[in-house]
């Protein structure tokens, strides 16, 4: 009676398996873009409580870019310091040093944010909702299979990819459906059932370290309760993380191998008021009461693996914890999952448009393993320092304050996210670097703040440069009040329509491309009319260099950026990061760019 | 068989009459306080396009303080430099000078905003339906009635006020209601039938200046058609308000006596296209296209009118357009009558929830009245200097740019909002403004970053002080990591409950007052756990004046306030106004005033 099978089929440009932050960040890129997609997650609900939460600077900036930094802004909690607390003469703990939580100079949001993982999936499921878009669940999928005829994986428009989806809901009936898709994106968590499937290995090991974290609103004496607090005592390390409302999260070192089973950690062996109890040990003398009760809990090793790659014939693509797991202290695994997908999402929508070849596709894996192998070395070294002995005395084993603090600031460019680089490929072309001199090439353009010529309005231009999928062609024309630097625009102007119109159609160009001219003018001189008219799509598209009339941001960014007089064109892709730089007098260069996987 | 009459009888705390800017503000404002109210309109659907569209940097910071900045800020247009255009040489006119649009410095957004009135109301009446109350419409009031009796009079809790309502809704049936209220708020506008029918006289005249009014999407060459300018030419005077999208507004004077009919312009005598022909020559040597269509227009004279009083008994009071009017083109209508509304909700509320005596609703009148008449004083002046000639060579008659422009300046705190000064009254207690010297009491609090103690977050002050209807105690302690300090700040701590205690029963203090410490010590020496526990009702309570991590914000508040080491009592009356500042060590004073109305 129950079990009646029902069999339907249908047809998806990219289907993303796997809700989780992963998921929901592609699905919502994509269907931003006009993609057709389906995501579907095997749990019934999203999740309520515990699991990630850290979101980091440049998270926090690819959220604005897809204009859903405000609620993160207002729900999370901010952390703007960090403080570091070791044993002091009398045997308990004392504090060493109060220090900035960031210290990437260039981070436009100086600070990490936590929040609940099942708030930040609102977020998304919120926005995607807005564009029609509904997770599916609870649907499992059984089996995957991708095209083995070659005609077929040469035609990007071709449905190569076929997975069979079971929909479990509440009803007794039990609905088998294939699904034909171009693309598969598997964002299925760290057991990656899509990953296993297509027979990817994981490489690298498990660490011998084995962490409790329990989630509590404290009742607490620690002066630094709210601050993300580092604990190197002689009765082991903990590390406090502050979170939304009062809550904290406590992660606490553990070096009971009893806690294992079977080469697992087994959570049945131990509970958050014996996690606690440890934990009262590093923070003597500090009181610690016990809250009225936990709102999460959980003991976890460390393991630190890559996937050996990343998609499967550039038809099934892995992203987040599906590619790589690690230690959760440094607050990596959200934000590496969410920018793998956003760095995924316009490459599939250039390719399923017909703007951009399929090569473009070889660039995720070129940069995403390549960041995720960065992270696990930087993890490896990180959970050393924090889960090692602390050193209080010159000729002791273990580890020093200094040395943790030195750790901590140098790779903050790597935990903030800030300093990610990726390297030459067909979309990162450092030729031209010294045009730019201070705007690194395969890094996220820097902020700064540039006036609207037409109002004087000074903008983020980070906020300027939304992740809607276009480049964004950034022409620095140096000062258009000066006859010869507007009659070079006017030469480039007319150099550069073609050049886009060999690209894409010509009436298609606004949908690729979108063109901002940033004049050296100043305010009190500059006439925005004067700019050619293929180059200001709109009055807004027309920037000065200059300070706002309350002289309290912008101007310098020329300079901020080692931009000279003589001007460039800065190429940014559609996911924020410097594409190249190229010369104005030379539109050609622009076009062998391009046309390098368009 | 149409026109059945029902009468019914109802009872609320506060019937608001007219739901434009003022009502909705008010409306709004006691729903947040918890207070009983009904809000109604006679027009059956909100305002659609034009009318009163300018924000005044004060107004955002109030908006702000209601929570409801943040889609004003993403909605309006915002006006940040001003341009000025006078005859050239050649007879058409030129570029002058370009300045900032808001002059006064402290403002914390110096900017104005433009946003249609429709759009404006929309935020209220969404923040109202969170607090589940909508406007009734179309409902039309037939008569008012205020008790004689002096006993029910003297009961700020009796049911005081009888109005009659008619409502007129799409059925057949016509529906008398008989609300008794203990109050009413007439923000029925510049014919306000509340003000007609409790027999308030206006004072004041009529000027001869007629303006015109079009909203369109222009199509010109006009290089500063984005920024507020100002338009004198030899062929009458404009003005150019851009507006949020593509629009803008112009404002165009007339002097066609021919446009009056019985002492009041007549708007049939004149359309959109014949103003812009007007406009054109003032604009010349500039193109200025026709558009495509016009999404508004009118014209005006402009009256410069105050009620003679602003409330009968205490018990109705009117607020907005109904009190003043007067020339739209310095933007200060709706700004003028969203904060009467501001400055009336937050004392009925006190009086309503019987914290404080029925003498507080005195100052309503007293200030915002006096607001109203330097309103009018003001307008006169700029009205004379708008309207009047050019004058282009010095032994030429009427306005020369630099007279406009100085004028401009120095009216900036007026027409900013942020000047605003209330003088000395039962909440208004100048005695001790040396201890907080440039702290002006009387006006709005300064903005100034504060760091929460506990984890170094930078705040602005004016975002820890909403307008939820309490007073504010910020308690200025000095350095608390020293003993002196700190022991003063615990002697005040223990001499400050009783007083509280005094004014309203214990259990009700955080109802009516939150208590803020912002001790002067540093984010690498404070322990936030050290502040008397009275003074920190949350770990969120403690402020530190130092600068963020970042070095980017903060610092300097005693400085910037002149407040001393020795410290001070500040209060900040719910409205974000400074209400009085008192010795530390003397809180008698503070008792003092308190109970003068409490």
């Amino acid at each position: 009676m129950s079990n009646m099978e029902h069999t339907r089929e249908s047809w998806v440009d990219v289907l993303v398996i796997g809700a989780g932050p992963a998921g929901v960040m592609a699905a919502n890129a994509l269907a931003r873009n006009g993609v057709k997609i389906r995501i579907i997650d095997q749990r019934p609900d999203k999740v309520a409580a515990g699991q990630a939460d850290g979101i980091q600077p440049r998270t926090i900036e690819v959220f604005q870019s897809y204009g859903l930094a405000d609620r993160l802004l207002k729900e999370g909690n901010q952390m703007h310091m960090a403080a570091f607390y070791n044993p002091g003469p009398d045997g308990g703990i004392q504090l060493s040093e109060r220090a900035p939580d960031v210290t990437a100079s260039s981070a436009r949001f100086p600070f990490e944010i936590t929040l609940h993982q099942g708030a930040i999936e609102a977020i998304f499921l919120d926005s995607m909702r807005s564009l029609n878009v509904e997770v599916e669940r609870p649907v499992i999928p059984s089996s995957i299979e991708i095209s083995a005829d070659q005609a077929i994986l040469n035609d990007p428009e071709a449905y190569a990819v076929k997975t069979v989806l079971k929909h479990v809901d509440n009803a007794a009936e039990e609905q088998t459906e294939v699904v034909h898709s171009k693309f598969v994106i598997g964002a299925d968590g760290a057991h990656s059932w899509v990953r296993k499937s297509l027979d990817i290995p994981m490489e690298g090991e498990q660490t011998d370290y084995v962490w409790g974290v329990i989630d509590m609103v404290p009742d607490t004496d620690f002066p630094d309760i709210r601050k993300k607090s580092a604990i190197h005592s002689n009765n082991g390390s903990c590390m406090i993380i502050p979170r939304e409302g009062d809550m904290i999260r406590l992660y606490i070192q553990l070096d009971d191998k009893n806690l294992m089973t079977n080469g697992r950690v087994d959570k049945s062996k131990i509970g958050p008021l014996q996690l606690l109890e440890v934990a009262r040990k590093s923070f003597h003398p500090f009181y610690f009461g016990t809250p009225e009760k936990f709102d999460w809990f959980t003991i976890y090793i460390i393991g630190q693996r890559v996937a050996s790659k990343f998609s499967v014939e550039d038809r099934v693509f892995i992203v987040g914890d599906a590619c790589h797991t690690h230690s959760p202290k440094a607050g990596q695994g959200m934000n590496a999952s969410m920018n793998d997908s956003h760095n995924l999402a316009w490459k599939l929508t250039h390719v399923l448009k017909g703007y951009a070849k399929p090569i473009l596709l070889k660039t995720y894996e070129f940069e995403r393993r390549k960041y995720a192998q960065d992270l696990i070395n930087f993890d490896k070294q990180f959970a050393r320092l924090f889960s090692g002995k602390p050193r209080t005395k010159p000729d002791e084993d273990g580890v020093s304050h200094e040395e943790f603090l030195q750790a901590f600031q140098t790779f903050g460019g790597f935990t903030s996210g800030i300093g990610i680089r990726y390297l030459e490929s067909v979309i990162t072309n450092t030729t031209h670097q010294s045009l730019a001199s201070n705007l690194t090439i395969g890094q996220r353009i820097l902020p700064q703040v540039f006036l609207r010529a037409a109002d004087g309005r000074p903008y983020e231009i980070q906020d300027l440069l939304p992740a809607d999928g276009r480049f964004k062609l950034l022409v620095f024309s140096g000062d258009t009040t000066q006859g010869g630097p507007l009659q070079n625009l006017m030469a480039f102007s007319t150099a550069l329509k073609p050049v886009l119109s060999s690209l894409v159609s010509e009436e298609k160009i606004f949908d690729v491309f979108d063109i901002l001219v940033i004049s050296s003018a100043t305010k009190t001189t500059v006439n925005h009319n004067r700019i050619p008219l293929f180059l200001r799509s709109h009055w807004s598209k027309v920037l000065i260099d200059d300070s706002d009339v309350q002289r309290k941001q912008g101007g310098g960014g020329y300079a901020n950026y080692g931009i000279g007089e003589e001007g460039a064109l800065v190429v940014i892709r559609p996911d924020g990061y410097v594409g190249t730089v190229t010369p104005l007098q030379k539109v050609e260069e622009l076009e062998a760019y391009f046309s390098q996987f368009m």
